[in-house]
């Protein structure tokens, strides 16, 4: 018996993630339907998108003429329209909070590519989904590997390990760290990405918010949670087990493997548009230990996520407008990190936050960074 | 509530395995209760075990004094011994086969350290412990990694990649594999394992005797095993699933990784006794394509298993005499696939055979390798 369609409504449709899902439902049209898309300022690519995938209901900044059996409405309606099963969260930063727990408020069960999400609100995120039994799905190759390697494990685990490129200028020292441009660090030695988690792969601000993510995904503690740089990007990530034996997912890296696999989960799909792996053919897979001191936006992250209360969404909220403020050549590289630190120092948290705090001090925390450049 | 402990008879206790089963068994008193023993020619260690682990049941070749409560009897009174759950075949070679049989028809869970039992015999021991729902526990580094990877997986599998280290020859010419000798053989790069297993590695029969293994274990035909040499021995075998991800199970090598595994599934015990790995502090991980030419026993191995019949085990049995032989002195390391080529081509196979019928021509293959040298 052929399991029935997936019918899927992607958040963030014309960024680079969500390009990646419609490319994975376009490869397998008896198994995925699109039921509704929400994209960002790209008009033109959402208007093909709409043309191709024929979906219900449309959310878009700006209005535009639909085909006769599409409509527009709020991003909320949706990420819960009544037909979606499953809402593909590909935004990235704070914009995919609300539409990610209405949707798991009605019962959808969810595909997460945005790490802020979980940052932010792990905690109101994580209960809602245990009272919904609702199903979160990483996307995200660290998760998507993490997860795939607890499969049907019951066993205890001793530690996550989540592997890290480094990014473009891992061996950089602090001094040339200083001179770097927008265009070297938006140059990612192994994975195509979005803008915004391109740069903070580079600062491995993004590393920090993917061991929150994870630390609220596998309900680990943050000290078990250790991180090793890995050049290569094949090993995702790894998991030991407490008899010492680790598990780890390979794959070439292309976030299609874990955008199908969060798509099709329990199902995996032969799909032969992704490039094949040939071990043979591999450079050597190497590690090496974090340099902690170059690239302080990492343990700023590690301490937000182990004090918690709002600092995590300070973090969240400091590092956009730092990484705006540096892809528009306002601050030099170096000054992302200085910007976080600075607004989490002049935090004052509050514990176990309700949204409305959490929201109150993500604008805080905008504010703060902003003012602390213009000064 | 605690788990009831484990009663294990292990066949084979004073090999490299046995011993290290034994160090497993030691470690977890409350886990693992020793019912019976099968030693082989080392009877004194034979003893110095029976006294510490105080079986009530041992098979030993040449009877000695025991204590009160133990009592000699057959190796096959030991694999079936009533108060037994598991049964560990820790024997190399066509001598596993009796007891292993014995155990699965008693309703005993097997943990199998032997590979011939499923290369000589895989169709009847398959066949057997699907009948009464005998649990068979690989162990060995390999397929223990295997097992791991595929745990709790129900997708298809594209293919399973078993690693090999090449032994300590891996980059010798043919000219100068003529001058190695039996000390050089015996000095295996990354694993302290038995004699026979060393050389069996060296020639890299010991990895298509794995492949035939694997194809009886998980029901994969051999055409989709692959293998690499992987000189580090760390990723101790991968499976690739049908959408281009890849699995791989990693630890220190050290047997009793896939040993405990195999006793404690389906839980993992925290061992500190075990080696720990950490990433960072490792050697390049890396992969080669096999050298077929200059190692032909492993094509050989791959040839007999495809063709099946009582091919394979002629292929165990002339492996066996002529790794003697070589330990012996008796002839070089080449001649060990050359003594087994004879001998498989001299072979007339029968299909689908009976117990009797591959123990014949496992007598066959004996007196046939002997032969072709004493010409």
């Amino acid at each position: 018996m052929s399991k029935p369609i997936k019918k899927l409504a992607v958040i963030g449709s014309t960024g680079s993630i969500g390009q990646q899902v419609l490319d994975i439902v376009r490869d397998f049209p008896d198994k995925f339907r699109i039921i509704g898309l929400a994209g960002g300022k790209n008009i033109d690519l959402l208007s093909e998108q709409i043309n191709q995938f024929h979906p219900k209901i449309v959310y878009s900044a700006h209005k535009f003429s639909l085909p006769v059996n599409t409509k527009f409405s709020s991003m909320e309606d949706v990420a819960t329209h009544p037909e979606v099963n499953m809402v593909v969260i590909a935004t990235s930063g704070k914009i995919g909070l609300t539409p990610t727990l209405a949707a798991i408020k009605s019962g959808k069960k969810i595909a997460l590519a945005n790490k802020e999400v979980l940052v932010m609100a792990g905690e109101i995120i994580m209960k809602e989904a245990k009272l919904r039994q609702a199903q979160i799905m990483p996307i995200d190759s660290e998760h998507s590997a993490i997860y795939q390697c607890l499969h049907g494990e019951t066993c205890e685990v001793a530690q996550l390990i989540l592997t890290a490129s480094g990014g473009p200028f891992y061996h950089h020292s602090p001094s040339k760290l200083t001179k770097v441009t927008v265009d070297e660090a938006l140059e990612h030695p192994t994975w195509k990405m979005g803008k915004k988690v391109t740069i903070d792969s580079a600062t491995l601000m993004n590393k920090g918010l993917e061991a929150i993510e994870a630390s609220w995904l596998f309900s680990i503690p943050l000290s078990k949670i250790e991180i090793v740089i890995h050049p290569q990007s094949i090993i995702h990530s790894l998991v030991e087990f407490v008899d010492g034996s680790m598990k780890a997912q390979l794959s070439i890296p292309d976030m299609r493997f874990a955008i199908q696999y969060a798509l099709s989960y329990p199902e995996r799909l032969a799909n032969y548009s992704l490039p094949r792996m040939n071990l043979t053919r591999l450079n050597s897979l190497t590690f090496e230990t974090i340099n902690y001191a170059t690239f302080p936006c990492l343990q700023l992250a590690l301490d937000a996520g182990k004090k918690g209360g709002t600092y995590p969404a300070v973090l969240c909220a400091a590092d956009e407008i730092a990484v705006e403020l540096f892809l528009e050549q306002h601050i030099g590289f170096p000054q992302i990190a200085e910007i976080i630190d600075k607004t989490i120092s002049l935090h004052q948290s509050i514990a176990n936050p309700n949204l409305d705090e959490i929201l109150t001090a993500d604008k805080w925390a905008r504010d703060t960074a902003l003012n602390s450049v213009a000064r």
